[in-house]
């Protein structure tokens, strides 16, 4: 089963009350629809770059208290440090792991394969709710501030579409405002762009990368994309860009504590290598290769680790979900705060021949060169400043050019294969976790063990170590989420590097279709493991040779007479979980006609109003249901189950009445004849975003062509 | 009339040839399809860049030659080098508009339109072809080398599509290399995909902006878009960055006389302006405001221009087109040499408070303060900075940082008047011609002189002109194509700083809405003047009213039976225009029953060839045609008319005989009901690329449903 899954309906039900409405709006209407979607494009912007800002300054200020705390105690005591570092960890993943479990259960995980898969038009229940927005914004500032080998980019997006629908829908599900002038946006289409452009919003947010947002969201996420709405998504990133940016400007001066004090570029490597050579494409190559194996592996890895935890550990219950956290979390802190302790220091680089390097840095600042569990004041421990530090500064510091030989190649190799593991380890547990920023960290290190090599070996060339970090972090995602042209813009907005564009894109080329070999992207596979059925953009190979009558060979079509009775109606509702319904008149020669789709949903909201039931079973006049209905009515609230057929009670005399459905079908479902082979049937269904479709016997007669000339005619 | 324009088919035509060879297919096949796939895209990268590469490099020598010789005669006498210069401009115009005119009418103008109707699913006769792309590539040479005010980005995005079709069917339509294992990709859809990359590798050769050229594809020109098509779109601009930046780092060396002395990077300006402050964004906002008005203001008097030129001047043959275009560089010359003459000069910044800035530049090289009839040798003629001067270095010039007060306003809005003016005067004349590098130069020039106001007006800012520059070129860019993401990254791309993304960004917002209000975007007003009937994203209001049988009210639909007398075959083509026929027959009851479309094309085809032709009415055998047909046989050459009913010749004898269709109709057509709103029907047609829709009859019955459930189903 897909764990309550449901599809969306993205297509428009041209029922009556739908045409009743469309009849009555005027010019006016138009405008102010097409105002309070922009309206709405710019509240999402500002509201998710708040969540962002929020979440950066409370995990940058709390990771600074644990460091500056520990790194004050740890003069006198390093055991009382460590016994500080411990604490302060596992009290903040306490926290979010509480909060997810006891208050916000789809807060867990990074939000992506759910949120693409609303977007590709399956529902899943609960991720877009107001409770989940909090779960996910409080949670991953435990999470991540607590030193879990996560990230917070993931839940972030998440967080952008949680913003986007309730935003859409003014408000939570459960109390919201609902004035009539704000249902506008209650199809399942208009939500859509909106989660669309909060999706944009929160990687936009995450990454200071508003063309990166725009792009994540049309190659990764979103199923189906119109022009139109890439502009709108595109204000939403600018709105979000100018926000954020206002923000960090308002910060600089020191009123937020730690956060502030990078630039608007996350990790600015604009002052590395300018240029590099042909026989550097060998290296590069080859980190293109690591990337994809590495990040196949990945996926698998957490494939296996997310199942586990999914199909045993977590049906255990609640206290286990706590309790697996807080042992990540203990594991997390003992490997961090003990690995470097076991490491010698290295003596600072000469001061004279690199007056820019403070070595070793003044504690409770910024930059490299840490002095950990050293014996000389002159010395650094190269681990400790990859490994004891927020993940923003050591990927600075992994970043960082004009630092030849700051690192050990065996400290980078003891770090990467540690917190690869703690990576994997982490993953699933039920706590809101991106996966971004450790990738970004296990690619920078092997790129600069890479690069590092490429050193020792090609003498003469002016290569720098922070290159081929950036692109170890650049094929590394690509190998695992296997993104491209989002990645590639992502990568370069927040190194601030244009020059290196092309080698990133080489580099993700390589990764990609080496990780296609072995399994699918990291949100594929965990969309799949969550049953999430997604649709793939281009139909399976075999469906060319299959026709639409194939797909549905076995089946007996359930469907209604144009008056049904209640009875009927609800015995075949209890007796079977198909969503939509054929309806079936005669026409006016009596012969059998198809008149519409009736929805369940619609078939509920019905039999619970219970205002159309008539007693004769003879159709009823349209008009006098005329203002019966608002089309909002039939709105299912977003991310619930909506109503269910167990709980609408109907009485005996209730029963023995009658429901004229013409009203309230669609008309015009879209039909494929039998024939149709079911790769056409496919690419129309993916296209359009459908939920249904008729499969119909070959027509007799054709009515007219419509060309390209007809659609072009001016009003 | 639409000129001969005709739609493409996007359709899998799922006929009897079709499935036979799907059938034949195994998994080697796909394979080798997918390898081609790529191939083609590596070798349409490569071609792409090499072409832009032999332009810029022909056009940046022409014009170092030219301005070289004019300045070393200078020195001696202004009047002669005033000849030579008309001379040289003169000759390198005469020559395109000669090539043009001659050879390759298709390649005037910037082509984009014609690229946009063709991914829209229209073809243009003539732009795809060989001699379109040899004119294209050498008259574009000699409009920009002979100082027209147009550019050669637009040509290039053309350049790129001819190639990419070129390379798609093995070479030039009368003398392809045809062998049978290149046939993989004779479809409009191969094709289309083909054409999609080479545009993206036009923009990504002409602006070295692969991003750039990706989104650029996807947003103003491809009407439909897959994500797996993305991935091979970013492949090829890839490739175009590799390789464009390697011939330039071969180039670099001197080899290629003036071209490769710049970097990768066109117009960096990476060192100017880091920050900004609230009080900025109100000038800011004015660019954009005015942007959007000149930009608007610019579609329209283009409009008329084309339109004057299109209707009037040139119907009077290639005499007056080359008259026009070389009264066009006479003036030109006129103005660019005559006006910075009679501007005085000013005097040379201090030297010792601006040790960077050489003032005069030394002649023959590249850079700002160029002394140009100056009486004193310490000054400078700014107006000949900008004016005299090849685009690519004006821009430099306008764009440059850290030079305050290099230019007056006075100069500035003589170049702003008689640049806008030129471009508008030139625009529709038989040369190629692109409107990328003529709007970043008029836009830059106002956005310079709103700089220069800022600075007056807000003394302590750290403003730099450059900067409000760049957002001027943004401005004018977006109010007249009305492109917002592909444009935004394409100016951070061409100028290497991605500190202004957000400022671009709002300034596009800006320009792009206060446009709208006026006209449409520049290439949709041309395609309209060129009566390329575009299909937009989204249906028009009033279709939600209208119904598929509104559509076609008034048609008589013309039809076949299934084996119909070759003479009515004939007759019917003759006395029609229409693309496409129902096919109607019996079922087995004797039913009438609708049995596929055929296109006039594939009926041209079996009417050619004669071998299908019987001698009985009655059904033949499908086997005994097995191996008669390949389906390449039914492929219409691109960009050409294709086979004619007159050129058709049949014997009495044959017109007497029969032809029985069912092979070679296309079984399953895309089907409405008559009831479906056209609203609907638009979208599906616009969406899946068609070109015939039937209206059928409301269904009877239906046969079985297909959701998602049923198309995820495993092998
Ligand atoms: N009215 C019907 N009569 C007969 N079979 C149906 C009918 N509706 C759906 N089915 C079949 O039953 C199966 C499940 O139907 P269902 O409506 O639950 O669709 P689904 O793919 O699960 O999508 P959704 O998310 O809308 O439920 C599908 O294989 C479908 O073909
Ligand atoms: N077989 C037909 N019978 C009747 N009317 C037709 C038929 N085919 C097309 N038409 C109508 O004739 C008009 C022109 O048809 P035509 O086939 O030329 O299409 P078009 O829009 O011009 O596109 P194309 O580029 O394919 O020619 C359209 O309005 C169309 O509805
Ligand atoms: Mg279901
Ligand atoms: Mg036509």
């Amino acid at each position: 089963g897909n764990g309550g899954a449901e599809s969306l309906d993205y297509e428009v039900i041209e029922n009556y009350a739908y045409r009743e409405e469309q009849a009555q709006r005027g010019k006016l209407y138009v405008w102010y629809y097409v105002m309070l979607k922009w309206f709405f494009s710019l509240l999402i912007g500002i509201g998710t770059a708040l969540s962002a800002v929020f979440i950066n300054l409370a995990v940058e200020n709390f990771s600074g208290w644990k460091y500056a705390a520990t790194f004050s105690i740890i003069q006198h005591s390093y055991f009382a440090g460590f016994l500080v570092y411990i604490i302060f960890n596992l009290g903040l993943v306490f926290s979010s792991v509480f909060i997810v479990t006891q208050f916000a259960p789809a807060a867990a995980g990074s939000g992506i394969p759910e949120i693409k898969g609303y977007l590709n038009g399956v529902d899943t229940p609960g991720i877009l709710l107001f409770r989940t927005l909090i779960g996910k914004i409080f949670g991953s500032i435990g999470s991540v501030g607590g030193g879990l080998a996560l990230g917070k980019e993931g839940p972030l997006v998440h967080t952008g579409a949680c913003i986007a629908s309730l935003i859409g829908q003014g408000g939570s599900t459960k109390y919201h405002l609902n004035p009539r002038w704000l249902q506008v946006f209650e199809s399942d289409r208009d939500r859509r762009d909106l989660v669309t452009c909060g999706c944009a919003a929160g990687v936009a947010a995450a990454f200071r990368a508003p063309v990166g947002g725009v792009l994540f969201a049309l190659e990764e996420v979103t199923s189906w994309w119109r022009s139109h709405l890439m502009w709108r998504v595109f204000f939403t990133s600018a709105v979000v860009a100018v926000v954020v940016r206002s923000a960090m400007g308002w910060c600089k001066s020191g009123k937020c504590g730690h956060f502030g004090s990078g630039g608007f570029i996350i990790w600015d490597i604009s002052g590395g290598q300018e240029d590099y050579s042909f026989q550097e494409m060998l290296p590069m190559a080859i980190i293109g290769v690591i990337g994809g194996l590495l990040g196949a592996l990945f996926n698998q890895l957490t494939l296996y680790m997310a199942r586990w935890r999914r199909n045993y550990l977590h049906k255990k219950g609640n206290r286990v979900k706590v309790l697996d956290a807080c042992i990540l979390s203990l594991v997390t802190s003992v490997i961090s705060f003990g690995l470097p302790l076991l490491r010698k220091c290295s003596p600072c680089p000469d001061s004279e021949a690199n007056p820019d390097i403070e070595c070793p840095r003044p504690p409770g600042t910024y930059g490299n060169f840490v002095n950990f569990y050293c014996s000389n004041d002159k010395q650094y421990n190269d681990l400790a400043t990859i490994f004891f530090n927020t993940q923003d500064d050591a990927i600075r510091n992994l970043f960082s050019a004009k630092t030849f030989h700051e690192y050990s190649a065996k400290s980078l190799i003891t770090f990467l294969v540690m917190f690869y593991s703690l990576t994997v380890v982490t993953f699933g547990s039920a706590v809101p976790a991106g996966q971004f920023v450790p990738g970004i960290m296990i690619g920078s290190t092997y790129g600069r063990l890479v690069g590092m090599f490429v050193v020792k070996f090609y003498r003469k060339l002016n290569v720098e170590e922070g290159t081929y970090a950036l692109l170890g972090a650049a094929s590394f995602l690509g190998g695992s989420m296997r993104m491209t042209v989002s990645l590639c813009v992502i990568m370069v907005e927040i190194t601030n590097n244009l020059q290196l564009l092309p080698l990133i894109m080489l580099v993700l080329l390589i990764s990609k279709a080496v990780g296609d070999v072995f399994n699918e992207g990291l949100y594929d596979e965990q969309a799949r493991l969550r049953a999430i059925p997604l649709l793939e953009s281009r139909p399976k190979q075999y469906m060319r040779n299959m026709t639409a009558r194939d797909a549905c060979k076995n089946q007996q079509v359930v469907y209604f007479s144009r008056v049904a009775k209640v009875a009927d109606i609800v015995s075949v509702l209890r007796n079977n979980k198909h969503n939509g319904f054929p309806v079936v008149g005669h026409g006016r020669n009596q012969e059998p006609l198809v008149m519409g789709l009736i929805l369940r949903s619609h078939l509920l909201v019905l039999l619970q109003s219970k205002i159309d039931f008539q007693n004769n079973p003879f159709p009823c006049d349209l008009r006098s249901i005329a203002n019966r209905h608002h089309l909002s009515d039939f709105v299912k609230p977003i991310s619930s189950k909506g109503l269910s057929i167990e709980k609408i009670h109907l009485g005996h005399d209730e029963l023995e009445m009658y429901l004229d459905l013409t009203p309230f079908l669609n008309p015009s479902p879209y039909v494929v004849p039998e024939d149709m082979s079911l790769a056409k049937v496919y690419n129309l269904f993916r296209h359009l975003g459908l939920r249904h479709i008729f499969v119909v016997p070959q027509p007799s007669r054709v009515v007219g062509l419509i060309t390209r000339k007809d659609l072009l005619l001016e009003e």
